[in-house]
C-alpha cells in the first residue's frame, strides 16, 4: 500500500484513522481501554533499522523509493484517544491517528496488536477484580501465553485492579508490584515436606506462603503451623477449593493460627472467583483464564481510514460499504452522557461542529502531538481511572452474566 | 524457590523436569509440537543482564547470594524433546530438561510460554491446512494478537503448512515466505476505485491482488479486469463468501479472465474453510482464529519435576498427589507404536530399562547437550516432519469434529 501510494502521489494526503470495535465479545457489557501507554512509547520508538531495511530490499518486498521512505520514518502526526483505563463500547473511537497516509497506515499493525491484546486481557481482569471484591488477586499467567505477551498481560491486569504479578519483568518495565510463590517442584525437590517447608521458612521467615497440597493437605497444614505458628499464608492449588478452604480455615483456627491467610489457585476465572465469595479465602492467584482473555483472547478492534484529503486538498470523510462490515466516515468525537451520577449513553459524533451536552464527559485526550508524546502518565493513574470509570456505569455493567453493552452507543 | 534452595543446599541437586499436557483442548484429536527451535535459541541466550539484576536487588526480590547466582547464570544441562512438528498426545513428554534444580527451575516460564503459545497456534493451523486441501493459506493475524506473539504465530502457522505470512518480521527472523495485501484504506485513500486500482497496478503490474468489496463487488471486478485483463487475483473480504465467490468466478470467466484467482478472507476458521471447499476459491487468508488458537489459545502444557537426586545422591522419581492434577514420577521415554503404516499408540515409559518394540518410532531427540544447542534445524525440516507425522495418524485424527485423541497414550 505504501509503495503504490508513494508512486501515485497519494501517500502524503492528510489522513485520519480510527480504532474501534464493531461489537464487544459475546455477552460482555463493557470493554476496557488498555495499551495506551505502551502504544505511546512504541510510536515514539518506531523506526526501521538497517537490518530490517536490508531484509526488505533483499527480498524485493519494497523498492528503493519505499526503502528510502522507511529509512527516514518517524511519526510526525497527532494521536488522540480514550484515556487508558476508561471503559468503552461498540463504535467508541478509542484511538484516532492523524498524519499523512504513509505515516499513519504504517502504524496499523502496531496499534491493533497492542490494543487488541491489552484490551482483551484488561476486560477479563476487570471482571475478575469485581468478582473478587476486597480480596487481592495475583496475576500468575505468564506460563500460559507468549513470553512477551506475558509482560503486557501483567500490566493490563494491574491496570484493572490486580494487586500483584508473578512476572518480574512487568515489575521492572512497568512498575507492577510483584509477588512470588513456591511451586510443587520446591517441595518435591526436598526429601520430605518438612525439609522443604523448613528451607522456605529459613530463607523468608514466617512472612511467606507455604503450598500445602503436594501430598496431604491436612498433614501439610499441621506441619506448616508447627514450624511457623505465625505463618502469613498457605496456598491450595487443587481439589474442591471451597470445601478444602473451609476445612483448612477450621484447622488453622483450631491450631491457633487465625491470622494465617488462605490463598487459592488453579484454573480460576471470574465465575469460579465469584463462586468462592462464600469461602474463607483471602486471595486468589489467576493464570490461564486471565492471559487468554477468559474466552475472548482478542478485542476485535479494527483500524479504519475515516477521512483523508481529496484531490482538492479538502479533508473528506470516507467509508466502505462491505456487507456486515460497514465503516462510518468522518473524524469522531465521543462523550459519555450522564443521568445524575450514572452514565447513560456513549455519544459518538462525526459532526465537525459538535459540543458536549451539560454533564457530558469528553472521552478523548491528546496522546501524541506533532510526533511528540504528550499523554504519558503513571500506570497508577490509569488504574485509578478504571475504577472510577467502572463505578460510573449502571449496575448491570458489573453483572458477570452475559448481557448487552451496559451503555447504548448513540451515533449522531 | 531458587533463593531457598540455594540456602538449603538443594539447589545443586541433579533434577529432571518434563513438559507435557494432561489433556488436549476439548475435542482436539492431536497436538503439534511447536516452539522447539525458538526454545533452543532462547536457552542459549538466557542471561540476566545488569539492569535486570539491579532491579531484583533494589526491590529485594533476591538476596546477594541469589543475585550472584543469576549474574553467572548459564544453562549447562541437557534438553531432549519431541522433534518440532511432530504430533503429540496427553502425557507425551514433549520436552525434558535435566540439570541442577537451580538451572532447570529457572527455565520453567520460558519453556512453558514458548511451547504453550506456539503449540496452541500450531494445532489450529494444522487443522486449517488440512481443511484447505491443496489451496494455499496466508497467515494475516498479526493485528489480532500481541506484537511479538504475532511473529511467533506466523512461524507456527508456516510450520504446519501455511504458505505465507503477512508478518514481515517473521520473514526476516524465521525465513517464512511473506505475502502482502491491500486493505480497504488503500481504495478509500484515492478519489475513486478506478484511481486506486490503477495506482496499485502501476506499482506492481498485473501480478497483484485487488480488493474488490469496498463498494460494489460486481462493479469492482469489471473495473479490475478492464484495467488488468491478466490480473493475478481478486480478494473478497465480506458477504456470504461462497455465494460471492461463485458470482465472481462466473463474472471473471465471462470477462475472459479464467486465470484470475479468487482469494477470500474474513473471520475464517477451519470450519469455514472446510465449508468453502465446494466454492471456486483459490486461496484463504486467515487471521483472528489462527492467532487465538481457534478456541484454544493456550496448550495447557505444564513443567513438572519428575526426578531429582536425593540426600544420598541417587536420582529418584518424584510425583505430587494433588487431586485431579497428579504427576507421574520418573524420566520418561516415548515411542510411537505402529500397526503397519498407521500409528496405533503413544507409548510413554518411566522405566530406566526400556526398549522400543519392532517398528516403534522413538520420539525424543537431543536438543541441547551440556548447554550447547545440538538440535538446530531449518524450519522447513520441521514443516516437512509435521506433514509426515500427521499422515501417519489414523484417519480420525484429521476429522474436524470434536473427538477423542487419535492415539491412546499407553503408560508403562
Amino acid at each position: 500500500m505504501l509503495q503504490a501510494a508513494l508512486r501515485s502521489g497519494t501517500a502524503a494526503r492528510r489522513s485520519v484513522f480510527e480504532v474501534f470495535a464493531r461489537r464487544l465479545p459475546q455477552g460482555r457489557r463493557y470493554g476496557v481501554v488498555a495499551g495506551t501507554g505502551r502504544f505511546i512509547e512504541a510510536v515514539a520508538d518506531f523506526r526501521f533499522d538497517p537490518a530490517e531495511l536490508a531484509f526488505l530490499a533483499a527480498t524485493g518486498v519494497v523498492d528503493d523509493t519505499t526503502a528510502g521512505y522507511l529509512e527516514g520514518y518517524r511519526f510526525t502526526g497527532d494521536v488522540w484517544g480514550y484515556a487508558e483505563g476508561d471503559c468503552y463500547f461498540p463504535e467508541s473511537p478509542i484511538l484516532r491517528v492523524e498524519g499523512t497516509f504513509a505515516e499513519a497506515v504504517i502504524l496499523e499493525t502496531l496499534a491493533l496488536s497492542i490494543f487488541n491484546h491489552d484490551c482483551a486481557i484488561a476486560a477479563a481482569a476487570s471482571r475478575m477484580v469485581h468478582a473478587a471484591g476486597d480480596r487481592p488477586l495475583i496475576e500468575m499467567g505468564s506460563r500460559r501465553t507468549h513470553e512477551d505477551a506475558a509482560v503486557a498481560a501483567a500490566r493490563a491486569a494491574y491496570l484493572c485492579g490486580f494487586a500483584t504479578t508473578s512476572n518480574l519483568e512487568a515489575g521492572r518495565t512497568f512498575g507492577v508490584p510483584t509477588a512470588g510463590t513456591a511451586a510443587h517442584a520446591f517441595t518435591l525437590l526436598h526429601d520430605d515436606e518438612r525439609t522443604a517447608f523448613a528451607a522456605q521458612l529459613a530463607a523468608f521467615g514466617q512472612d511467606t506462603t507455604l503450598l500445602v497440597d503436594t501430598y496431604d493437605v491436612t498433614a501439610a497444614v499441621a506441619l506448616a503451623i508447627e514450624l511457623a505458628p505465625d505463618l502469613r499464608a498457605v496456598r491450595i492449588d487443587s481439589g474442591d477449593l471451597r470445601l478444602v478452604a473451609e476445612d483448612v480455615r477450621k484447622q488453622l483456627d483450631a491450631l491457633g493460627a487465625p491470622g494465617t491467610r488462605i490463598v487459592v489457585t488453579g484454573d480460576l476465572d471470574e465465575y469460579a472467583i465469584a463462586a468462592l465469595a462464600v469461602a474463607p479465602v483471602d486471595g486468589y492467584g489467576v493464570g490461564t483464564s486471565l492471559v487468554t482473555g477468559s474466552g475472548a483472547p482478542t478485542a476485535s478492534l479494527v483500524y479504519k481510514l475515516v477521512a483523508r484529503e481529496d484531490a482538492s486538498g479538502v479533508l473528506a470523510p470516507v467509508a466502505k460499504a462491505s456487507p456486515g462490515k460497514p465503516s462510518r466516515g468522518g473524524r469522531k468525537h465521543a462523550y459519555r452522557r450522564f443521568t445524575g451520577e450514572v452514565a447513560s449513553a456513549e455519544v459518538v459524533s462525526a459532526a465537525e461542529e459538535h459540543s458536549a451536552g451539560a454533564g457530558d464527559r469528553p472521552l478523548q485526550v491528546p496522546l501524541i502531538r506533532a510526533g511528540e508524546p504528550v499523554g504519558r502518565e503513571p500506570l497508577t493513574a490509569a488504574r485509578d481511572r478504571h475504577l472510577r470509570s467502572l463505578n460510573e456505569l449502571p449496575a448491570a455493567a458489573r453483572h458477570l452474566s452475559k448481557g448487552d453493552p451496559a451503555l447504548p452507543t448513540v451515533l449522531s
